[in-house]
């Protein structure tokens, strides 16, 4: 035996869109069985409190301090796996989907760490639900994008605009900051002015709210009325669900029940 | 009290990739609370046996015999809910995500039933778990693109051909059996034909296979071979895992295992 072998686990795990029991069942038994939890700032509290016998480790990154972050974050994943049987990093949404997971994955693989990848609900999913409105529709939509203007330290920025503009609909993460360079460019793709957009903040919780507006208003969403996790849907389908809603007004969810649309 | 006043609600809900384990904690507890479940062909024995009080129908949808069976199965959506307090829709993956979900909603809100929404974990992210590979990576995959060739009785053959060629990685749902048709239509619109591809079937079980390829390899993969539901990934980060793998041979999870590539 070698004494620094890895005794432990690194186990990727998807926290879901932010309500606790959107965990996956496989999910909840990794975190009551866990050692140690490196956990994104956004997990919710209820979540957390799942990984009872925990140590629990905030791992949130700021903008613009991306790499540094990053490297250190992987090191202490492996240094972890030295000392703990169960090791979980708890990632917003899904972990392979604007996760940053193989950062992690390739430290773990250099380090001889075993991993394991648990998948999650992703936000823009939750936000479908929370809309009522599918993300494709036969005939209507056959083809979803998923992208993020969001660039880390000393990236390039990246083509997303395009892959965005070519699908019948789409979901843009982490964008509510940058509402008025979105819209700029996607009508610079070519992409209607017109589009129907919905806005979802905080999808699956109570304190959900929603926005539908056009392609053209984007810009006059006030990001700073938006605190909360938000995603940018857009599509011909929410058009429908647009005429249904108050124009210009953030739904809430005893808003959408009042109108029929969704049960308690 | 008007006497045919929807008594019950319907819950559209994911059912996840495969494995049981992959549900949600509230779907889960919707399916025990269950008084009937009208599922998909391909939900997991184990996932409908949580249903433990509930009647079973299965709903599974033939090719080519698509609208008639949709408006049938709303139809049974609708009068189910005169007659159960809870009723589930279950639908392989996320309903959002090409589960048909709005036809159904539509009917429920036609028809005054009220509705909600349990999202799942979709294939393609079960998918990526499987390879490892993450979906979107730092400075080489941005966005990602989800698309299905199959077209419904009637349908356009819509243009989801331009969306996955304008996207850094991407997932196409349903399409080993026209893989020669995909590759042709994606290097026609112009995606590199060494494009590294991931082709994982039964993502999140036991059974799980993977096979790597190129885009101009893709005509070649067999499809009477690949009998369980089945997603193709392509992207440049697809490369690497490729590289470790064996050329040319659909790697089992004991194979992963045995290049030290995931934990058991």
């Amino acid at each position: 035996m070698n004494a620094t072998r890895a005794l432990g686990t690194v186990y990727l795990v998807g926290a879901g869109p932010g309500a606790p029991d959107l965990l996956t069942m496989r999910a909840v038994r990794l975190l009551e069985r866990a050692d140690i939890v490196f956990h994104d700032a956004l997990v919710h509290p209820g979540t957390l409190a799942i990984a009872a016998r925990a140590e629990l480790v905030a791992v949130g990154k700021r903008c613009g301090k991306h790499s540094t972050a990053q490297r250190f974050i992987n090191k202490r994943l492996v240094d972890a796996a030295q000392r703990h049987a169960v090791v979980v990093r708890l990632k917003g949404g899904d972990p392979m989907l604007f996760g940053r997971a193989q950062e992690e994955i390739d430290a773990l693989d250099a380090a001889g760490v075993p991993w394991d990848i648990v998948p999650g609900v992703t936000a823009a999913l939750a936000a479908a639900a929370e809309v009522g409105v599918s993300l494709t529709q036969r005939g209507v939509a056959r083809s979803v994008a998923f992208a993020t203007p969001r660039v880390g330290e000393g990236e390039q920025a990246s083509d997303w605009v395009r892959s965005i503009a070519a699908a019948d609909s789409g979901a843009i993460y982490m964008g509510v900051g940058q509402a008025a360079t979105i819209a700029a460019a996607l009508i610079a793709a070519g992409k209607a002015a017109s589009t129907p957009i919905a806005v979802v903040e905080n999808a699956s919780l109570p304190q959900a709210r929603t926005q539908f507006l056009t392609l053209a208003q984007l810009p006059q969403l006030d990001a700073s009325a938006w605190s909360g996790p938000a995603t940018i849907l857009f599509g011909p389908q929410f058009a429908s669900a647009a005429r249904a809603a108050a124009p210009g007004v953030a739904e809430t969810r005893e808003l959408q029940q009042a109108h029929g649309k969704r049960t308690a």
